[in-house]
């Protein structure tokens, strides 16, 4: 059986402005300071499952300009440009629908452009034995992180702690899922990490387009109505018919969609280094650091009584800094941020203030 | 008689590091934030007293393209270049005796071009009153400026509270200069404030051409030798002597060859709103200042718990900074520089270690 990759790449970061704008948000940037963009190291991710006319990029047609730019190895079929932002449902399903009509036996994985995971080869081992499930069961597979703290920024997974085929060795990493909890109060998180019985849902599903099509009939049958269509997907009439159809799509998760809702959804507790990178603090622990915990990236810096901060700026920018500490120092040329590290929820807040004073130029 | 007005213009304010550079001092800037440099303040308020064509300035050699763009209303014969940085006993000196050959018979006002001055009528009022007097009398005339506050950073001027002659009203301001002193410990500057026996030495002098140049001959007469000549000055021989005697001089203040030993010395105490802005805290006093205590130049600033700080960026910068108390916040393109306010007297090291880590395209 084949597999599709999709991409998920329209986001827009606002939880790292200044660094991620409207125009070139987080995925496009090289945020973790590799000399890649993060979508660029996905993209490579994925080459060691698939081969690059197999990767299939959806992000907002805003942006179809820049993923052709970072990924010249992919043709311009293979980049999907969403009319409007309804989060990740009808997303996922147009992408699927248009997949499902190149090769409708094929299996299909969804990532998210903007994270980053650290041990290649065990998530290329974990994705390939979701795949291999996929292929034999009807089942839609959503991996799931070992946690390592109570973080109250993810949702997790409660899952049924005994595989699902304990005496098949090829599947026993499969587990069901017994429920999808939002992101829970500090309280409840440090229960679920005491239990063993969560995970972190990071985003990354596993199917076969046929098992993912089937629960969209069950449990989303208007948006399937809405999307699927004969004879036009991968033909020049595409893009009119989604400019007309996808902005009519309710702006839903998948998980709210389907996942919540299915019989038949899996996880495989994994653990492979990854980070949604959903914020400074915890890009901040990703990155290389000085004996004081000072992370510091692109800008030439001379540090002074300063310590557990993020420094940030241009190429051959000189920044000095003297008496900071747990801060995020941020110098994107245009906007310059000073922000006490432990209180980044406010920055999305900031940015409403800033967009009322001055507009959308340094959004 | 005659006015001539010598702007000194050589120096390379290192205590305004990043905003004020070696290739474009402090004195070239809008260090204020009036949309004018502190030199173009400087040549302005002095066109209040004498025309364009009487007022010279002196500077280094490198600096002679930069005086001419930012005052174009003189000749290029009215910049005087200094071959060497050889402090101000040379570069006065030198002036003295180039304009002495276009007048013996003038009275000159030495001045420098980088310090601030908030009330011009009497500023122009209290050098009339001087420049009267040296047209009368055999003296040498510093301004000295009253006290506002035990400042560390400035030599200070032990004054005869008796006028020199209480008699006659025009005079009344002149008093005899007891003693000069350096820049005394804080418990000093304390005890000089309370005695009202003092006055800030702010290095703005009054002084007819031959007053001064007897002076010389008696207190510097090597010095004076070395520049003494005739028909070279204003002629196309100037550069070429100046360039193989100039570094001959020794490297010393005017105060210290002239003012500290000659016995003619006079002081007009004086309150015309002065700065020397000679650090960053100096220049925080005299900004415009937001409800808590913020001064802002030029950048788009959005501040959140912040006090007590001096925030300067470029045009269309926005900077966004939280939880700041009494700090510099200077960014210079280039160069951001991010340093508690209490402790600027140690950003001259910090720009040596950067020397020796960077080189000099910070400096």
């Amino acid at each position: 059986m084949k597999t599709f990759v999709a991409i998920m790449a329209g986001g827009i970061g606002s939880r790292f402005w200044p660094a991620s704008r409207t125009s070139m948000p987080k995925q496009f940037l090289d945020i973790a300071g590799t000399g890649k963009s993060l979508l660029r190291m996905t993209f490579e991710r994925f080459l060691n499952l698939v081969p690059a006319s197999q990767i299939y990029i959806v992000t907002n047609h805003e942006y179809e300009d820049l993923v052709a730019e970072q990924i010249p190895e992919i043709t311009k079929d293979q980049i999907l440009g969403e009319p409007s932002r309804n989060n990740t449902a009808p997303c996922i399903t147009y992408a699927a629908l248009k997949l499902s009509d190149l090769d409708p036996n094929a299996n299909m994985v969804v990532a998210p452009s903007d994270h980053i995971i650290f041990q290649e080869l065990e998530f290329i081992r974990t994705i390939d034995l979701a795949l291999n499930y996929a292929s034999h069961h009807h089942a839609l597979i959503t991996l799931g992180i070992e946690p390592s703290r109570p973080d109250t920024g993810y949702g997790y997974i409660r899952y049924d702690r005994n595989p699902v085929h304990a005496d098949n060795a090829a599947n026993r990493g499969v587990h069901g899922v017994l429920q999808f909890t939002e992101k829970p109060p500090l309280e409840s998180a440090i229960q679920y990490l005491k239990s063993g019985d969560y995970l972190w849902n990071a985003g990354i599903f596993i199917w076969s387009l046929r098992s993912l099509i089937d629960a969209m009939a069950e449990h989303a049958p208007e948006m399937l109505q809405l999307l699927q269509v004969e004879n036009v997907y991968n033909t020049p009439k595409e893009k009119e018919f989604l400019s007309e159809f996808y902005p009519m799509t309710p702006r839903i998760s998948i998980d709210y969609a389907i996942m919540e809702k299915a019989p038949n959804v899996y996880t495989i507790p994994s653990s492979f280094g990854w980070s949604d990178l959903g914020t400074w603090a915890s890009l901040h622990d990703f990155l290389p650091k000085d004996q004081h915990s000072n992370s510091i990236t692109n800008a030439n810096v001379h540090l002074l009584h300063t310590s557990n901060t993020i420094v940030r700026g241009p190429k051959g920018k000189l920044m000095v800094i003297k008496g900071l500490e747990d801060y995020i120092v941020v110098d994107e040329g245009d906007v310059l941020l000073i922000y006490p590290k432990s209180e980044e929820q406010e920055i999305k807040s900031v940015t409403n203030t800033i967009e009322s004073n001055w507009g959308e130029q340094y959004l």
